[in-house]
C-alpha cells in the first residue's frame, strides 16, 4: 500500500462480525453517515454476514438505503447487515482481495471482536503484499469487554446495563420470596474475561442488597467455598442473590460445564458454555440441603434495546464515525478505541491501536477490580463501570419497618 | 358474619401471596390508599410474608408509611410485603382469626393466585361459622394468568410485554447470526396454561419475523412433529426460532422435563420445571444436525420494571382499589375480576367472582386462540393480548435488499 500520502479514491465496504449487540448497528449508522461526507468515497457497501456473504458475493447497497432508515439503525439492535463467525482460511484471502478489486473497494471497515479484528488485520497485510491499494480499520464490538488496549468496548454498557437491572429486579424478587425458593443463581455471559458479570454488582446499592455474590472466571471456582460463603449469607439474610459467570473454571483449569455435543464447538475451536447456574443449583440443594433456582437469560442479555445504555449507543457510533475519519484521512490497519480522558464529569473520546495487536490480547478483570475475599467487586471497579450504563438504575421504594402499636 | 348492612368499624390487613411480579406492589398501593380514605378502617396493617407471616405475628403499619413510600410502590416491582407458598393447615384457621381478633382487624385483602385465593376463602369460611364479622377481599394477581372468571389477570400484561420484547431483540439477533447458530429456542414460565409463551407471539411484526414456532401446553407435544417443524422453518430461512412454555407435556401427559430433586416440589406438590429448552436443542442438535442454544429466562420476566405494561400497571392499582371499596359497603367472600367492556378502545372495569369458585378453577388458552398446526396463535389471541400490553413493541429498522449496480 506503500506511501500514498493523498488516500484513495474509491468505493468503502463495511462488514459486521460476531455476537450481535445493541449497539453495533449505531456503529454501523456511524460508519455511513460518516462515509457519505467525504468525497474520496464513491459507493458504500455493506457485506451481508460478514466476510462469510462477502466470499459469496453478498453486499448491500448501503449509501442508496433511506435515510431514516441509517437514522433508525442507532436504535435497532442485532446486526442489520447480518453477522458470522467466519475462520479465514489462506485460500479465502485472495478470493477477498479478487472481490475488492471487482467492486473498487478502496476502504475496509470491519465491526466486531477480537477473531474479527485478526481477519481485518491479515486481509490488510495480504493487499500490502500485493500492493493493493487498502485502507483497513477495525471498530470495536463485544459485549464481553474483553478487547485489549481499549478502555472499553461498544456493547459493553448495554449488557452492564442489562445485567445490573436484571439482577436490581431478581434481588427485590428474592428478598420478596426468598423464604420458598431460597438461592437465586444468575448466570451471565462472559468466556475467560468477568466483565460483564462484575456488572451485576453495579444493581447492589445497600449493604443486604443483591447481589450477595458475585462470582468472575479469573478467580478458580470452589464449589466447597462456594458453599460456604452462600451458607454464611443465607444464615444471615434468609436467601441469597447469587451472580456466576458462564465460563467459571475449577482448580485444574477445566469449565465447570461445557456442551460435549461436537456440534456445540465453533469454527474457532471455542466450546459452547452454559449450565453453570443450573449445575450449582445441584450443588447448593445437595450441599445445603435448600432450594435454587436459576436464571440463563442468554443472548438477550446482549442485544436488549429496551435496557440499552445511551452512552454506549453515543460510542458506538462515535467509534463508527471515527473509522471513517481516521481512514480518509490516510490511517490504516488500526482499531478504533475509546480513550476515556475524564471520569468525573466521564469524558470519552477516541484513539487508535494497531490490529495486529489486537488480535489475539484477551483482557481480564483486573486484581484490583476484584474483592479481596473472590466474591464482589472493588469500589474501583464500581467507579470504572457506572459512567459506562448511561444513567441510574431505575429507583424502588422499601417499605418502612413500622410494626403496628 | 351475617346480615349485617353497616360494614365493621376496625382494621384492615393486607398480604401478598405467590410468586412476586411487575405489578402487585401497584395493587398493595391501590389499597392502602384507597383504605386510607374511609372511616371504618382505622389502621392499616400489612403481614409480612403473607399467611405465613401473620401466623409469626409479622406486620407492618401501613397506614404510617411515608406517603411517597406508597405512591413509589407503584413502580417497585416483587412484593415489598414479602410473599409466601403456604399452604394452609386445618389447625392455622384459629390462629389465624386469634390473630385477627387480637388486632381488631375486620378486613382481609389477599393479593395473590389460585391458592391464596383459597386461603382467603377458607379463612373468610371459619370466620363465619364462628361468628366474626370479617370482610374478606381478593386481589388477583399471577403472571400465568390462568385464574377464572377474569378477562385477564394482573400481572400477564407486564410478562407479555417482557416476553415479546425479548422474543423481537432475540428474532433480530438469530436473523443476523443464524447461520452460526440455527436454531434458538426461549423458554417461558407457564405451568398448564400457555399464556405466557403465546404473548411472544406479540413480536411478529412481519411474515418471517419471529418468533417462527409458539408450543404451548394446552396441545400435546410430540417430538417428532417439533423436529418437522424446526426443519420446515430452516430450510426456508436459514435460521428459526422457537418459543416454548415450560411445562410441555408429551402424549402420557407427563412433563417433558421436571426436577426430580424431591426439595424442588413446593408445598402444594408442584414440581419444578424447567430444562425443556435445554432438552429440546439436544433434540435438535441429534435430529437435524444443527446448531441451537436456547435462552431461559426464568423469573426476570415476571417482575421486571422496564418492560411492565402501564396498562397492566393501571390496572393492579385498580383492582387494589376495588377491593376496598367493595369491603366497604359490603361484599366479602369475593375477588375482584377485570371486566372488559370494550377492545377498541380498550376499556376495562372491574367485578366480582365468588372467592370459592376461583380457587381450583384453572384457565387454559381456549381452542379459538391456538392456531390449527398448533405451532403459532390466532388473530383472536392477538386482538385479546396486544391492548394488555400497553402499548406498542418498540420499532427497528431493516436494511433495504438494494443490491450494488
Amino acid at each position: 500500500m506503500g506511501g500514498f500520502m493523498a488516500t484513495p479514491k474509491g468505493n468503502l465496504i463495511v462488514g459486521q462480525s460476531g455476537g450481535p449487540t445493541a449497539v453495533i448497528n449505531s456503529s454501523l449508522a456511524g460508519v455511513i453517515q460518516e462515509a457519505s461526507k467525504h468525497q474520496q468515497i464513491q459507493s458504500i457497501y455493506g457485506m451481508v454476514h460478514g466476510i462469510q456473504g462477502l466470499l459469496e458475493d453478498k453486499l448491500l447497497d448501503l449509501g442508496r438505503q433511506k435515510a431514516e432508515v441509517v437514522e433508525g439503525l442507532r436504535r435497532t439492535p442485532a446486526a442489520a447487515l447480518g453477522s458470522c463467525r467466519y475462520k479465514l482460511r489462506e485460500e479465502d484471502l485472495a478470493r477477498i482481495l479478487e472481490a475488492f478489486q471487482r467492486h473498487h473497494i478502496r476502504y475496509f471497515v470491519y465491526i466486531g471482536g477480537n477473531d474479527s479484528m485478526d481477519t481485518a488485520h491479515r486481509v490488510g497485510e495480504l493487499a500490502k503484499r500485493e500492493n493493493y491499494d487498502l485502507v483497513c480499520m477495525g471498530v470495536p464490538k463485544t459485549v464481553d469487554n474483553d478487547l485489549g488496549w481499549t478502555d472499553h468496548c461498544p456493547g459493553y454498557g448495554s449488557v452492564a446495563r442489562w445485567n445490573a437491572i436484571a439482577t436490581k429486579d431478581a434481588g427485590r424478587d428474592t428478598e420478596a420470596i426468598g423464604i420458598v425458593d431460597n438461592v437465586k443463581i444468575i448466570e451471565t455471559m462472559g468466556r475467560n474475561a468477568g466483565w460483564i458479570t462484575a456488572s451485576t454488582a453495579l444493581a447492589r446499592d445497600s449493604e443486604d442488597a443483591a447481589p450477595h455474590l458475585v462470582y468472575l472466571p479469573e478467580r478458580v471456582f470452589s464449589e466447597e467455598k462456594f458453599l460456604a460463603d452462600v451458607d454464611r449469607v443465607y444464615t444471615r439474610l434468609g436467601y441469597c442473590l447469587v451472580t456466576v459467570c458462564e465460563g467459571l473454571k475449577d482448580a485444574d483449569g477445566e469449565y465447570l460445564t461445557a456442551s460435549t455435543r461436537a456440534i456445540d464447538t465453533d469454527k474457532f475451536g471455542h466450546k459452547q458454555l452454559g449450565g453453570v447456574a443450573d449445575y450449582l443449583c445441584s450443588v447448593v440443594a445437595e450441599g445445603l440441603k435448600i432450594k435454587a433456582r436459576f436464571d440463563k437469560p442468554g443472548t438477550i442479555q446482549r442485544m436488549s434495546m429496551v435496557c440499552a445504555s445511551q452512552t454506549d449507543l453515543d460510542e458506538a457510533y462515535m467509534a463508527g464515525q471515527a473509522a471513517v475519519k481516521r481512514a480518509v484521512s490516510g490511517t490504516t490497519d488500526k482499531m478504533i478505541t475509546l480513550v476515556r480522558e475524564s471520569n468525573d464529569p466521564y469524558r470519552c473520546v477516541t484513539g487508535l491501536a494497531p490490529l495486529a495487536e489486537i488480535a489475539n490480547a484477551e483482557k481480564l478483570v483486573p486484581d484490583e477490580f476484584i474483592s479481596d475475599d473472590d466474591t464482589f467487586v472493588t469500589q474501583a471497579f464500581l467507579d470504572y463501570a457506572t459512567p459506562l450504563i448511561g444513567g441510574p438504575l431505575p429507583e424502588y421504594v422499601r417499605l418502612e419497618r413500622i410494626e403496628p402499636v
